[in-house]
């Protein structure tokens, strides 16, 4: 389907050209990675999955009147959207402690954060992708004190939209990582939102729902990613 | 000399009961660690010149309207302050680009950080002392937005003091770090200010006249400690 040019090739995407200079077409793939791409493996159809489940997100966030680069679903795997100027900081929203929170700061996993926290994390693969905070992102020239402000209140307003969506769904959204870039100077939601992407507990069973699954050798990974898709989509 | 009850045993040093119970009297040991206290190690002399240095300079803050713990030195290791209770955040303030810094970020060591940045690490050895933001710091109730405003703002005002003091003295104060702690209801600096805490480089041949000879095994330890008391206390 695809006949752009390959501009990119990332960890689970691939983003082309489209016929609008202003557009690109992202093509979802199977591959997964976790531990900054040491772990690398497949999930079968999760570009598919994930590719819809944005799709949904995308389309519900931009309903609630926050600017997101999607233009419209083209196949199973494959979306257009706005060719963005990506700002370099992964914004990580938390509303229950897990992960590397846990880990690093000696917390116990599950336990509730009222209110969320933001967290910014340097995007550079081959840094790791370093936590940082206001005056890292100041120093390297990446974010004014007004973009942070944008990126911690978008990522707080867009929680406020998905937390309850995904409770309504009977899933727990535990944290999620966003990506900005900036269309014709306006910020705007970028990149995907996916079990990739999101942490996700089953509200009954608290089994993970998410890419957990994979990281941690849990089973039953392609089952949890077309219930999410399920639940979301269906 | 020291006659109170030890209180608590630290990497540096000792802190024992004073005569009176909102006091305290700090014991400087010659004991060094580097790298969360995997290497250690012992620089002849160090707990005498990291006391008379400390003492200098908090008598100099003070002298600059910044509240400090300091009462008087009592002895060649040993120094009276008061009692506080020690928030546990590390305030470190950057001028120049040095150490994880430059490790974490790929940013260049040597290279000038203007204005100044802040980074605050939670005080937990084994944690192994994380970086934190600002809604870690309030999520682990260790910290109001208002006082993280206060241990900032001291952070650059104590800079605006140290730096141009080492700079008369031939000396690059390249970061350093802090501790705060709060008696009645007040917040003071207290802890050490010495070569063990802060970066210096000699202003002429770029050389580090504090604990990163230590750390990276560079030799004339003691020779360059014994040079940074001659130009702060001589
Ligand atoms: N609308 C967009 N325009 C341009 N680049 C984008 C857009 N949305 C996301 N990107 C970037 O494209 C890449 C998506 O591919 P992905 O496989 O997720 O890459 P990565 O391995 O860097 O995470 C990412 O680098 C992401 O920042
Ligand atoms: N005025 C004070 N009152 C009480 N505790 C203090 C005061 N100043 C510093 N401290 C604490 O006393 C200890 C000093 O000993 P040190 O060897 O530096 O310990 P550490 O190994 O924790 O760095 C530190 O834990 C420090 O936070
Ligand atoms: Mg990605
Ligand atoms: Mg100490």
């Amino acid at each position: 389907m695809t006949t752009g040019t390959l501009l990119y090739e990332g960890k689970a995407k691939k983003i082309f050209t489209a016929e609008r200079a202003d557009e690109v077409v992202h093509y979802f793939k199977d591959d997964a990675t976790a531990f900054n791409a040491q772990k690398r493996g497949t999930i079968v159809d999760k570009g598919i999955i994930n590719n819809k489940v944005s799709e949904r997100l995308f389309t519900l966030l931009e309903a609630e009147g926050i600017r997101t680069h999607f233009v419209k679903r083209l196949s199973d795997r494959e979306m257009l959207t706005k060719k963005v100027t990506i700002v370099p900081v992964e914004v990580v929203v938390r509303n229950i402690i897990a992960g590397s929170l846990a880990k690093r700061l000696g917390l116990k996993e599950g336990d509730p954060i009222q209110p969320a926290i933001v967290e910014f994390y340097y995007k550079d693969d081959a840094l790791g992708d370093p936590l940082v905070n206001d005056d890292h992102l100041r120093l390297m020239n990446i974010a004014t004190p007004a973009l942070l402000k944008d990126l911690r209140d978008l990522g707080h307003k867009i929680n406020a939209v998905l937390k309850p969506f995904f409770a309504e769904r009977q899933m727990q959204l535990v944290d999620f990582k966003l990506e900005f870039g900036v269309f014709h100077n306006k910020l705007v939601l970028a990149d995907e939102i996916s079990p990739d992407t999101c942490r996700l507990w089953d509200m009954t069973t608290g089994d993970s729902m998410d890419k957990d699954r994979f990281r941690k050798d849990m089973g039953k990974i392609e089952e949890a990613y077309q219930e999410v898709q399920k639940r979301v989509c269906g």
